[in-house]
């Protein structure tokens, strides 16, 4: 009896599949590692940001009420006191009709509440003459302005980008808290697949998809484990499985194209554990398997590059972020307008491969089994089950590969 | 004298930045380590892709005209002739009136030229009868559909994604013609620089920008060499330039905030080779230096992590790119509406920093010192020189962090 009978909805498969993930344990690394990975907890301000109130460019530290009205016709004179070396505290005192030289990034005298660039005074000899007038707070960063001592300066779940990186090092977070990186097991199963490095023969295909898996499960920042070509066997599928479940913390089994060999993924995953969902109205890729073994979640991707491309675009990086906490999508969305009309079959979500180029989505008609139209493309959009096709014009978020 | 009166434009600057490039060399890399590389030569199928016709469901190979009328009703009576196996070169021939069962991914046999899903089938007995008419072509991708053999997969100078790795794996590449990873030096200067480890104490700060630059250089695909913080003092900065310039493709000098300090970087540079710019109509990161060493780019960056960060993003990439010939933008762009007006000197190119939800673009406002406003936004628009400023409703194109 075949199984397709239940096809369930993608967000019900989304939600299933987020449902099987077990939260990953933490680690510390150093600050200079941490780049990509999911922070584990919030990151506090060890000191306040910045701890004085410094000068945002070269110029002259003044009251500012002493530069009211001045121009070039008729400059403010400044008796000059001194200046601040960088990377020093400072011991001067600004009293009125005083200034002190300041470099980009002193400290701000005691008195002073703004700074005059040097473009727009001209010193002679001891007295300097300010030509343009300075604002209260001009030119000057206040203390603890950026981020007070004791604030949250990153959030836990974020994937943490350069910026983030030097917000971290600012706040004294030189061992990072981040989400250890998940295993994810890769098999790939058919008596029609040989090595990359083989020449198929007729009949016979690369196996591709286990370095499209690899490839995605790395830039969800988690690390692939490949164990090959699995042929069309019980045993040794089951094998292979039981293997990766238990070095692993999650599988993806892409293949058993043919019903007959899902069927058998889909036996053995009930064997070992509980098959979840066979099957999901998406297109491409219907013959999806959501399950587990033990409790380490397995999936059971289709056979075809194309279609198990858009499966892990759509359904299984729910699994990893789940896995790693990471709040906000993992992947780009980008909005445009449909360039051409799209059908769509009621009941079931298509994802639409579309070239986007100055706003535009364009989509790349053809079989979803082509390779070509994966790699010409911008991304993919998603028609809505309940729709029968969108109209030129419509406003769509493309899902950037 | 200052030399900030010879300000460039960001054009002439990215001009000037893309020049001083020297092209990577090639390497080879096994193709499972190739993803995120630049591809340094044209990739050709080195096979007819797919190799044979094949099913893309499971279901019975036929002679679509034999299919013609049929429905539920009064179905078209097939003979069934056998069944294709997984992998294996087919040997069975369809003439009219018969059909072979086909698995999903197997070779179609000589004669069909379609295939009726399972679905749309009964078989009874060594009859099958369809219920739904076959079109030409339906439910197969043809014999070399996707690529022909020697048919370029992949250009050179790509950023390799997911996809292109499976087209890569498709075509027998195993071995990835790849541009070397340029190494980047990093030195940050300044007196008022502490370790990340340290409490900075009054009138100093940490040193950010060596994490910062490191992970932006990360990003790019380049390999950061840090060579840690260093006194403003000639002889120490000289060696430290010396070395680097000697040990890398590239090198980022960030700090010397004040005009004293980068005149002298600037003075050293000239020494060990030419600057050819100091000072860009940017804002911010106006006191950037471009030159060289020897053959060797040295770009003098601002000392505050936010403005350096700005010139990462607007002027130095330009320079990663060309040394690595990578096509196309290695940043995002993203299309917004604005949600605010934005005014602007004329003469300078202005980098104001935005978050984008909904398609709005809000501008972040604030002194562009300030971490926390890079952490909260989406990215930066570019007001160019010309303008006075943007108006709300405009559509900006927000190069995303």
């Amino acid at each position: 009896m075949s199984l397709f009978l239940q096809l369930v909805s993608v967000p019900e498969a989304i939600a299933g599949i987020r449902n099987l993930a077990i939260k990953c344990g933490d680690e510390s690394v150093p600050l200079s590692e941490a780049l990509h990975r999911i922070l584990a907890r919030d990151v506090h301000a060890d000191v306040d940001i910045p701890g004085f109130t410094r000068s945002v460019v070269d110029g002259y530290a003044v009251r500012a009420a002493d530069t009211t009205g001045s121009g070039d016709a008729i400059p403010s004179i400044l008796n000059l006191r001194g200046r601040v070396a960088m990377g020093a505290s400072s011991n001067h005192y600004i009293k009125s009709g005083d200034c002190i030289y300041v470099p980009t990034g002193g400290i701000l005298p005691e008195g002073a509440d703004a700074v005059v660039m040097i473009e727009h005074a001209e010193q002679l000899g001891e007295e300097v003459l300010v030509k343009k007038p300075a604002a209260h707070g001009e030119n000057v960063l206040l203390f603890n302005e950026d981020f007070s001592s004791g604030e949250v300066v990153c959030n836990k779940g974020r994937r943490l980008s350069s910026q983030d990186i030097g917000v971290l090092a600012a706040a004294g977070c030189i061992d990072v808290p981040v989400v250890k990186i998940p295993r994810v097991g890769i098999i790939s199963t058919g008596n029609e697949l040989v090595q990359v490095s083989q020449k198929p023969m007729p009949g016979q295909v690369r196996d591709v998809n286990s370095y499209v898996v690899a490839s995605f499960v790395r830039e969800q920042g988690c690390r692939p484990v490949l164990y090959g070509i699995v042929r069309d066997d019980r045993e040794a599928l089951r094998s292979a499985i039981s293997h990766a479940t238990a070095e692993c913390d999650a599988v993806m089994i892409s293949g058993g194209s043919s019903k007959d060999d899902r069927d058998m993924v889909a036996a053995i995953m009930q064997e070992l554990g509980e098959v979840l969902i066979h099957g999901i109205a998406i297109s491409p890729g219907k013959p999806t398997i959501i399950g587990r073994c033990g409790t380490v979640p397995v999936i059971g991707l289709p056979g075809h590059p194309a279609s198990a491309f858009i499966v892990l675009i759509a359904i299984v990086r729910h699994l990893l972020t789940a896995m790693t906490g990471e709040k906000g999508s993992s992947i780009r969305i980008l909005q445009a307008t449909l360039g051409q009309n799209v059908s769509s079959s009621k009941g079931r979500e298509d994802y639409v491969r579309v070239a986007v180029r100055n706003g535009v989505a364009t989509p790349l008609f053809g079989k979803s089994g082509l390779l070509n139209t994966l790699v010409r493309s911008t991304g993919v959009i998603r028609v809505p089950a309940e729709s029968e096709g969108l109209e030129t014009g419509t406003q769509v978020e493309v899902m950037v590969w």
